[in-house]
């Protein structure tokens, strides 16, 4: 009898990504001995109970003697799957679990997959708000914009662990490592270059605020969506970028891409769509070129070449690749240790500043950020957090002498 | 500097349970390796995508490629946990998490403790509801009656993966299992068993349900809450008991514990008071007597003896120890394996005669039940509850060869 209890296509078969995959990609396990009566009566009944007691009679207690303090839940509605769209729950749910694994292959953190079965602001806040007692903090993952905004905006102010929308700000954090490594290797003075967006989702308006609060003058930068230039005089804005026409692109500049390029420094692509040579030319001498969907880039690298004199893109076969595994395990990893509150666009601006130091005494064209497998990178970025939460005020303690290492199972 | 931020009462510093709960009692792991870019383009993008896209294709793909075919939360609100009350959601996280690796020991089911920031059955329902993608079953743990009732029905008819509330079918199915084997050892029919149960919250409302189905006369069963014997004439009945009224005592018996007790069988305390000498007098000779309230019996077991031809308690400590977890690691592995939809009245019974069956050819008084370490019981469990999903229809496939044995990291 096959594992299967069916036929699997056979182009499916074929393919090692499916052989992979077959019953998922993790597995959970006991820390702690189960084998004899005196261990059933110390990890469950009747010893348990008094550690229940008292966690009921002393709430502080709760992190130091449950598995929460190290675990944060990845939680999607399956609106935004990476490149796919709204492909629900789950269809979502194998993104889901890479996400998890490689939180604790690259900071230590015990990761829990959460697909949810509703797609409704609301329903959604309430049930992770329900749940939330379970983990030490929450990565949202594939919520699509506008939604996202109001989802972790809420949860962030109405929880008291931290909630992090990845797919906003792990690819600001680095974006932002990388253009700083950018800057400095081409000697410019990173508060005035003139940066332009391409894309007002979820990324594009994260790495917006991002790059101001690190320094970039926004009143120099231009975003773009869809419809072209986001400025003061479209009346077709959502909240979101009615608040970005109020920020930047001061001098009310209007247009489409083409437009908006003329004389920028740089140019970040986080909008799937393609952008045109006739637009790049546009662009300042020795620019910069971040051209990020995946997996097709905005601008061929080979092209982008031809007007920029650093290129990134976010796929692995090309240099320089822009990945948030550079930023998410470390920036949870920091903050559960110190278990802050919340996580401050002061810790998002240490996590890039500690991802882009990595590579900082090396710099090359083709080597501004670390690679996603640099050991280096998830210990440096959690320490930076942790230090950037004390600053900040939003960490509940110093941190611990060596929170990544589990026991194991005796 | 120690791991600890605070100091920690001397009193509970020298309690050796503290120390082996500190950072709680599981782990999650990847059963992926992620160590070159190849493996991270397999598991992460661009490879996960392929896998997204089938299964959006085709949702049947879900649990052959995803963690959550083997996956079970165990759902608590706080209400009702151990004999400690309403101790709310944080201080009933250890026991979940004991549950959840007894789950993974002694049934190879990963296993998620989910403790909800909510007692309101609606909001319990909702979350759940919302979360219940991302898990092959629900189990239910420590939800106050009669809130657990509802909660269990609605979830059931309306998810289609198993939903079980443990303290009332584990309790149930384990004592069902005692109660076969003791019967047995007595050479008594087991049809014709007068059975009195001491208690009517979540347990005792689930055994009465479970002997009937298994073949006990409800017409000679008599049900006691804490204002005395449960009957048609009381206009103090919950829904819940007044279907109980009707169901049993048909003689119409009236009065507390020692009026039920007149000429029982069999006495199963469920209730968590005491009962006294002069009750138990009242039982027919060679009486059985399962006093399952913890860490306190109803009766202690040196009494029960003097009354009693065969006493089992709750407790490790004494012999015959009725512990849920005799059933609920086999009961999901079995509907894991076989993808049931739903928890059949035939599954428990199942589970129960497989529980009952291990220790069958050598039955004694203080040996009704196998040990909760016997490590056949999980597997023989698993098998009668897949055979019996597969019989009453709610299977979805036939079980895999090796369900339990999930691969480690290369």
């Amino acid at each position: 009898m096959s594992f299967f209890s069916f036929e699997l296509d056979p182009a499916l078969a074929a393919d090692p990504v499916f052989d992979l995959h077959r019953r998922g990609k993790m597995t959970m396990s006991a820390t702690v001995p189960l084998t004899s009566r005196d261990d059933l009566s110390l990890a469950y009944t009747p010893g348990v109970a008094r550690v229940c007691e008292a966690i009921a009679e002393d709430e502080s207690l709760y992190p130091d003697f449950t598995w929460t303090a190290n675990t944060v839940a990845v939680v999607t509605d399956g609106s935004a799957v990476l490149g796919l769209g709204n492909i629900g729950p789950k269809a979502a749910m194998p993104v889901m679990e890479g996400k998890a694994v490689l939180f604790k292959q690259f900071g230590g953190v015990d990761s829990i997959p959460i697909c949810l079965d509703t797609q409704d602001v609301e329903g959604i806040i309430a049930a992770v708000k329900a749940m939330a007692p379970s983990f030490g903090g929450i990565n949202l993952e594939d919520i699509s914009a506008p939604r996202c905004f109001e989802i972790e905006r809420r949860l962030d102010a109405e929880l008291d662990i931290p909630v992090f929308h990845d797919d906003q700000h792990g690819t600001a954090v680095v974006t932002l490592a990388a253009l700083r490594n950018a800057a400095a290797l081409l000697g410019r003075s990173f508060a005035d270059l003139r940066v332009v967006i391409s894309g007002a989702g979820a990324a594009g308006v994260a790495i917006t605020k991002t790059l101001i609060a690190a320094g970039v003058d926004g009143a120099n930068m231009i975003v773009c969506d869809s419809r072209g230039i986001i400025h003061g005089e479209r009346t077709d804005l959502s909240p979101v970028k009615a608040a970005l026409a109020a920020t930047t692109n001061i001098s009310g500049r209007s247009g489409g891409i083409t437009e908006a390029l003329i004389g920028a420094d740089v140019l970040v692509g986080v909008s799937g769509g393609n952008i045109g040579e006739e637009a790049l030319a546009g662009m300042a001498p020795g620019a910069i070129i971040f051209a990020l969907a995946n997996p097709t880039p905005e601008v061929p690298p080979a092209i982008a070449h031809k007007y920029a004199a650093i290129v990134a893109t976010g796929r692995s076969d090309f240099p320089n690749q822009i990945n948030n595994v550079l930023a998410f395990p470390g920036i949870f990893r920091g903050a559960l240790d110190v278990r802050a509150s919340t996580i401050t666009d002061g810790m998002k601006v240490a996590a890039a500043d500690a991802i882009a130091s990595i590579v900082a005494d090396d710099l090359r064209p083709d080597a501004i950020v670390p690679s996603p497998l640099d050991p280096r990178v998830g210990p440096a970025v959690a320490a930076a957090v942790a230090a950037a939460a004390i600053r900040d005020g939003v960490a509940r303690r110093t941190p611990a002498p060596a929170p990544t290492q589990a026991r194991q199972h005796a």
